[in-house]
């Protein structure tokens, strides 16, 4: 739900945008999203990390925080986003070792196998060739190294009361980001996507969230302050491109809000997948 | 999944039928969900536990194999499935302590307060007023008891390769069972409906169902054998309704059966509730 990661993409470009707002967005959705997101995570300390598509940093802290003693390279396209993602290390982890590199995921200026691990959260679904990218990423993780890949899947939001509007004002969502060349369906497609990719051992699981008044936290940090206002985010682009009309979307909206209520209950699935890059070099598909 | 309980139903009835395939499909379905659906629940020895909507039995064997010495009276509608439950617990738990009631939900034959513990699986999705049901059976559930609900919803699936004509299948299937008086989509609505009828303490979770090739017996189990001959089950009625032509169904499920291939993955989701009883009475809605 974040982190743009390369120059392919058409100039609509990163979906969600960079604006401050929306960096406070990504900041509350992983504090939210932590345990569930990166449970399972944990590097022995040592070990030569590499984070592409970091972004403003929001996966970036728990990724240090729950693997001391790692030595990180966090890569991104934007110096703005390195800039953030660096303040936030030092706010929250003060003692973690980051490297900060801008950098193409495409043209990567690393030697073959200089990682033991790779982790890539939220950046395949905004790339065209998902594929090739995580082929490329096998250069430079060594053989019997890691991949870790995390991604959403819009279409396994449903919720209370159901309505037509907010399931089209999230299909909005979805169209923007094919537009833009990516693909907010993606988390369903990790496991052939990893397989096609050359990777072994293949393992993708799913990482649910289930909000309903029974679970305050959620429904405010997921379905309110992540999920709708990422909807929200989109407003603009989607009347601009006469996607829905402007009643349609706030009623949308509006319907995607009680969702949010007192009997409303909202449903979204992570996808995390898991890896091994062959030692043999595998059928890879670069 | 199974199971209807109620004389409110429309002649249509129980949207799968009572097909000895049928039978077979629930039997299958219950062996490769048992762990998914059953784990959590264990009622101590001796507990008078009451199985509304027991149907040939499918959770039944599981109810009593995980409880052992639990003394369960399991109520269905039809003297057929009551036959075969009978006949299915006493090839598998020949040792449970089990009643077989022809009884109408609405119209149970129990004093009040007879039961500690009421577990209802896959009987609400074919009620048209569910939260009467439930307040129901407060009604011989004692003061402090639990009642379990299980409930899948079709709105959770979704897969790949994605295919417009195969969620159109799926929505026939939620079409039928909604022109039966039932709710496909209902287990979203667990929390609120549990809540509505005076149920305290309420928690639901969510039970996902997520198969990929890495997991061949969950394709076979679950995407092949128990989603897809569900939706398959329903093709003369979907067309005698007119809810789809037979080349889109035809085509709807060719590709349905994609996503149990090999690139292909499939996602469901059944809502597991457990909701107390209150001692006071509560705002019980009878």
């Amino acid at each position: 739900m974040n982190s743009p990661l390369t120059t392919d993409v058409p100039a609509a470009g990163y979906v969600h945008g960079y604006s401050r707002r929306e960096a406070r967005r990504l900041g509350d959705q992983a504090d939210t999203l932590a345990t569930l997101l990166h449970s399972g995570t944990s590097y022995p300390p040592g070990s030569r990390v590499l984070e592409v598509g970091c972004g403003v940093g929001a996966q970036t802290v728990h990724l240090v925080t729950g693997s001391p003693g790692v030595r990180l390279v966090a890569v991104d396209l934007s110096d703005d986003s390195l800039a953030e993602a660096r303040a936030r290390v030092a706010a929250h982890a003060p003692q973690a070792h980051v490297e900060w590199c801008r950098a193409d995921l495409f043209d990567l200026p690393f030697a073959d196998a200089t990682f033991d691990h790779v982790f890539v959260c939220f950046v395949l679904e905004h790339l065209p060739d998902p594929v090739r990218a995580l082929a490329g990423l096998r250069r430079v993780l060594r053989p019997g190294g890691t991949v870790t890949v995390i991604e959403g899947d819009h279409g396994s939001a449903f919720f209370h009361p159901d309505s037509a509007w907010a399931s089209a004002a999230v299909r909005c969502l979805v169209r923007l980001q094919a537009a833009a060349g990516g693909n907010a369906l993606i988390g369903r497609e990790l496991q052939p996507l990893l397989t096609a990719a050359g990777y072994r051992d293949v393992r993708v699981a799913p990482r649910t969230v289930y909000a309903d008044p029974s679970r305050p936290e959620l429904v405010r940090g997921f379905t309110r302050d992540t999920f709708v206002a990422m909807v929200e985010g989109v407003r603009e682009e989607a009347l601009a491109a006469r996607l829905v009309s402007p009643e349609d979307w706030d009623r949308g909206l509006a319907d995607l809000r009680r969702t949010a209520g007192p009997d409303g209950t909202f449903h979204y699935v992570f996808f995390k997948g898991l890896a091994v890059n062959p030692a043999d070099g595998g059928a890879c598909g670069e």
